[in-house]
C-alpha cells in the first residue's frame, strides 16, 4: 500500500481520497475550505489543518497529489518546494496545459523533486466507477505510484475485453497508462475533453431534431426521455453520456429548470488552439466550443452586424 | 425597346419598373395592394388595377416579369395562363427553388408560352446600380429579353475590366448571363445567396472579435465603424458588403437599434440542402446558415441538453 | 409466436431471421440472390425462391419485413400489393426517408394493408447483442408485432436502469419504442444516424490529433490504440463506437490499410436536409459529413479556387 | 518628405520603397539577397548592401520599417538596437503575432527607440492601389510616420464616401488608422487576414457547387468564370476577392494548373486562438482554417478512422 498526502478536497478530490482509503492506502488530505473535510475521517482518510501538517504525516519519499483549480497549481508548488525533500512526488491531477507540466517538472527537479501529471476523469461518478487515468512523466515516477493508479482505475472488468487485444500489451486495460514524458498526461486527458465536447454536440443537436420535430409534426408522439433510454439498448450511439442523457431528460423532459448558458473549461479551448498549433483540422470539435460561446451571447454583436447588412443591402426588418 | 407587363410592386418590382421606364422601355405595372403604384407614374411606369387591365395594354406577344413572394407564384400562373396567348412570355424574377423552374415551364408549354427564370441581385440598390441577372430558359427567349436586360444590368462600366479576359466570351461583364435551361438562371441566384451568406458571417464574426478586444484590451481605442471605413481602401477584404458594414457602423456604432435576431430566406437554406443532394462540402455556408438560427433562439433546447449533461457527469452547475 | 415472411436476406436481413428463428418465430426468407439464403435453414429460417411461395407459406393476415436497399422498396412494394389480402401488414426495416412512409401507408391503405416503418439499429452485431428499433405507424399495428419486436430488441437487461425511470413509463427500456405515426420510426432512426455521424467524427479528430501528436512531440510515447482502450473504462467519452475504435486500432494500429475515402448514406444527408427545413442549427451533425464528402475528393475545385485567390492577391505559390 | 530606411526588400518590402520614392520620399534599402535590390534605383530607391551602410544614409532619428519574415523580427531588431540612437524608430511590418509589439517595445523603449507595428494589407497589388494600413503605437510616432502612411495608403478617393460619414472623423477613409497602442495594428490586421479567409472559402465553396452542378446537370451550361464576371457587376457579393477569382478563372477555367493543397499562415491560425482565448465564437472563420487543413491531407488519419468505425460496426467496406 502506498501513502499519499491530497490536497484539494473539493468534488474530485475528495472522492479519490475516498476511493484510495476503502482500496487501503493511507490518505492524508488537506484543503483551505475546512468544510472540504467533512465526511472525509468517516470514510477512512485522515484529514489535517495545514499543509505543513500534512507533511509531518507522511513519511519520506512523499506522494503528494494535487486537486486544486488549475490556476492555483504555481501558488501550491510554491508554497511546497521549500519545504519538501528530495526524491519527494507531486502529483498535478487536475486540469493543467499540458505545456506546463514540462515548465514545473524543471522546477521541481531543481530540488531534485519528481513531477507527474494526471489526467483524471470521472466526474462526479469516479468514487463508484473509478477513474480513467492518463499519466505524463518518468516511467520510474509511474512504477513507484501504480499501486495508486489500480486502485483508482475501474479495473479490467469494467468494460468487456477487446477482441484480438493480448492484456499485456500495456496496462491500458485496467483504466491507467503511462503516456509518455511530462505532459503526455495532461495532453490525452485534453484530448479527451475535446472529444467529449464533440459528442455532447452531438447529442445536443440530435435531441434538438427530436424535440423541434415533436412540436412541428401532429403525428410524431415521442418523448426525447424515452428516446434517449430506447438508443441505450443496442444503438450505434449507445454511451456513458447517452445514459447521463437519459437519466436527465426523465427527471426533466423538457428540461426546463436549465437557462441553456454552456460553460466551457480551460480543456477544451486548449484542444483547438493545439489543433491550429499542429495543423490538425477539427471542425467539429471546435464548431462543439463555439456553440458554447454563442450559448452565453458571446456573437450577439455579430448577429447584430447581420442584422445590419440586411438591412442595408435589402431592406430587411428584424422581426420580433 | 420591349414591352413589360410587371406583376408585384414591391421594393424590387417598383425599382425594377422605374429603371426599365427610365431607359425608355414601356412598363405596365399592377400589384394587389393599390398603396404599391404610389409613385410610380411619376416615373412613366404606367399601372393598372388589375391582371386583365394589365395584359390588355400590352401588345402580343407578351412578357410578363413576376415580382412576387416565392409563395404565390403558382397562384398567379394559375390565373394568368386562361388569359394568355401562344407566344407570350412569362419570367420570374424571385427567388423560387431552382428546381421550380422546369415544372413550371412545362405547364406553360402546354399552352405555348415561355418561360424565364430570372436571378435577380442587387437588394434596394438595384434602381441605381443596376441589377445583377442570372438567367434561364430557351436561348430564343433570353435573346427577346436581352434589351430588358441589357436596361436592368450595370453595364460594362460598372467594374474595372477583367485582365486578359475577352468581351465576346460571353455578355457576363455587362451584368446579365444566360445560365443555361430552366432552372440555371435560379440556380446560379441560390449560389450567390449562399456565398453571401457565408460573407456576412465572416465579417459578423471580425467585428464580433474587433467588438470584444476594444472591451478585453485597455490599449486598443479603435471603434467597429473607423475599421470598416479603413478596409474598404486597399484591403484584400474590399467589398461591397464591407461598404454597407461601415455604413451602418457609422449610423449606429455599436448596433444597439438592433436585437440579432438574424432572418434567413428560402435561398440560403436551399443551398445547404443541394450541397448535401450534390455530395458539395460548404462547411463555412452551413455554418453561416446555422448562427442565423441559433441567432433566434431555435438551438435553446440543445444548449439545456448540453448543461445537463455537464450536471450529470461533473456536478456542474449553469452561471447565472 | 409471431410469423414473418422477410425479403431481403443481405447482412442486416438474414441476421433478423436468424435471430427471430432463434427466439422461436417462424420465418420465412427471400433473396433475389440465391446464395443470400445459404445457412440459414441451419438456423431455423425457412427460405424460399420467389415472392409468391414467401405469400403461400404465410398464413393470413400475413406480415411481410422488407429489408431491402432504400431505392428498391417502391419496386417490391409494387410487386407484393397485387398478391396481398386485406389485413396483411408490410414493414419497412430499412433506411427510408421518413417523408416516404406515410405515401407508402397511404397506397397500402387503399389496399386495406397495414404499413409500418421500423428503424433498425445495430448493424453486424445485431445477431448478437439485439436490435434497437424506432417503430412509426398505427398502435394496433404496433401491438401486432410487438412479440417480434421484443425478440429482436437487446431487452431490458442490456443496459443498466436509468436512475428514477419507472418501467412503465415506455417499452423504450426494452430496446423498442412505438414513436408515433407512419414516419416516426425512420425519422427517430435518421436523427440517430446523424448523431452517430457527429460522434464518429469526434472521435476521428480526437485520435487524428493524438496521431499528430505522437508524431510531433518526441516525448509522448502513447499508441492510439492503447489510449481508446484506456477510455473504455472510467471517461466520460465510454461508448460502442470507442469499443469498436479500440478494436480497430488493436488490429491495425495505424489503420494503413485504408484510404480514408469516407462513404456516407442517405440517413445523414437527410439528417441535415431536414434540420434545414425545421430551422435546427446542427453545426456538428452537417461538419461531420461534409467531412465525409471532402475525404472523397469533392471538395477539391474549391480547394483549388483558394490557391487560385492567394496567387492572385499575394504571389503565393502552391507548395509541393 | 521624410526618410525611411526599409529592410527585407522581397515582394513587399519592394514595392512599399518604391511607391514611398514614387511619392517623394527618400528611401534606403537593404536586403541580405543581393538581387532583391534590383530594379529599385531605377525606381528612385537607394539600396544599401549593409545594415550598417542602411543606418549611415539616414538622418537622425531614423525610421527604419522592417519587412522581414515574421520569425526574422527579433534576430533583426538584436542586430539593429546596439546601432541605433535614443529617438530612432523601428516599425514592423510585417505580419507578427499582436502580443509580441508590447514585448518588442518594451526591449526597444530600454534603448530610448519607439517601435509601431503596421499591419500593411494589399498584397502584390499594393504598389498600384495603394496598400491599406493599421498601425498600433504611440500616437506621436504615428503622427511623426503619418506622410508615409498618407503616401502608402490609397487615399480618399479609392473608395466612394461613406454616406453619414464625416471624414474629420478618422483617418480612415483615407486607408490608413490608428488603431491603439502597441499591437493595435497587428491585431487588426489578424482579425483582417481571419475574414479573408472567411470570404475567400465562401466563395470557393459556391464555386465547386457551381462547378459540379455544371457536371450533373446536363442544362445547365455556365462557366464559372462567367459566373464570376457576371457577380462582379451589381451583385450582393461584389468584391476585389471576385474580382481576383474571375481574373483566375478566365485564364484558367478549370484550375488544372493547381493542386488545391492550400496553404496557411500564422494570421489565419492566430485569428483562431485568440478567438478562443476572448470567448468569441468563429464558426466561419475557423471552418475556413481546417478546410486548408484539410486540403493539404492533415485530416487523413481522422478519415481512416471514420472508415475503421463504419467496417466496424456495419461491414461496410471502402469504395475504391
Amino acid at each position: 500500500m502506498t501513502q499519499l498526502g491530497i490536497i484539494g478536497l473539493g468534488r474530485m478530490g475528495a472522492n479519490i481520497a475516498k476511493r484510495l482509503a476503502a482500496g487501503g492506502h493511507r490518505c492524508v488530505g488537506f484543503d483551505p475550505l475546512s468544510t472540504a473535510a467533512e465526511g472525509l475521517n468517516d470514510a477512512g482518510v485522515d484529514t489535517v489543518d495545514t499543509i505543513d501538517a500534512l507533511l509531518d504525516r507522511l513519511d519520506s519519499p512523499r506522494n503528494i497529489w494535487l486537486m486544486v483549480p488549475s490556476g492555483e497549481v504555481d501558488d501550491v508548488l510554491d508554497k511546497l518546494i521549500p519545504n519538501l525533500s528530495p526524491n519527494d512526488l507531486v502529483i498535478d491531477g487536475g486540469n493543467s496545459h499540458f505545456k506546463l507540466a514540462a515548465e514545473r517538472a524543471s522546477k521541481l527537479e531543481a530540488h531534485q523533486i519528481h513531477f507527474v501529471d494526471v489526467g483524471t476523469s470521472g466526474g462526479v461518478w469516479g468514487l463508484e466507477r473509478g477513474y480513467c487515468l492518463m499519466v505524463g512523466g518518468e516511467a520510474t515516477s509511474f512504477a513507484r505510484l501504480e499501486e495508486i493508479f489500480q486502485t483508482l482505475a475501474p479495473g479490467v472488468d469494467a468494460a468487456s475485453p477487446t477482441v484480438g487485444r493480448e492484456s499485456a500489451r500495456s496496462t491500458a486495460d485496467r483504466g491507467y497508462l503511462h503516456c509518455g514524458g511530462h505532459g503526455a498526461g495532461h495532453f490525452v486527458k485534453m484530448v479527451h475533453n475535446g472529444i467529449e465536447y464533440g459528442m455532447m454536440a452531438a447529442f445536443a443537436e440530435g435531441f434538438q431534431l427530436l424535440s423541434t420535430a415533436a412540436e412541428e409534426f401532429d403525428d410524431f408522439d415521442f418523448e426525447c426521455s424515452e428516446v434517449a433510454e430506447l438508443w441505450r439498448r443496442g444503438s450505434v450511439v449507445e454511451s456513458w453520456l447517452l445514459d447521463l442523457t437519459a437519466k436527465a431528460l426523465t427527471e426533466d423532459p423538457k428540461l426546463e429548470e436549465l437557462t441553456g448558458h454552456v460553460d466551457d473549461s480551460g480543456e477544451g479551448r486548449w484542444t483547438i488552439q493545439t489543433a491550429v498549433d499542429l495543423g490538425v483540422p477539427v471542425q467539429v470539435l471546435a464548431a462543439a466550443l463555439y456553440q458554447r460561446f454563442s450559448s452565453r451571447g458571446l456573437g450577439d454583436f455579430a448577429n447584430r452586424a447581420l442584422s445590419a447588412m440586411r438591412r442595408e443591402f435589402g431592406g430587411h426588418r428584424e422581426k420580433k
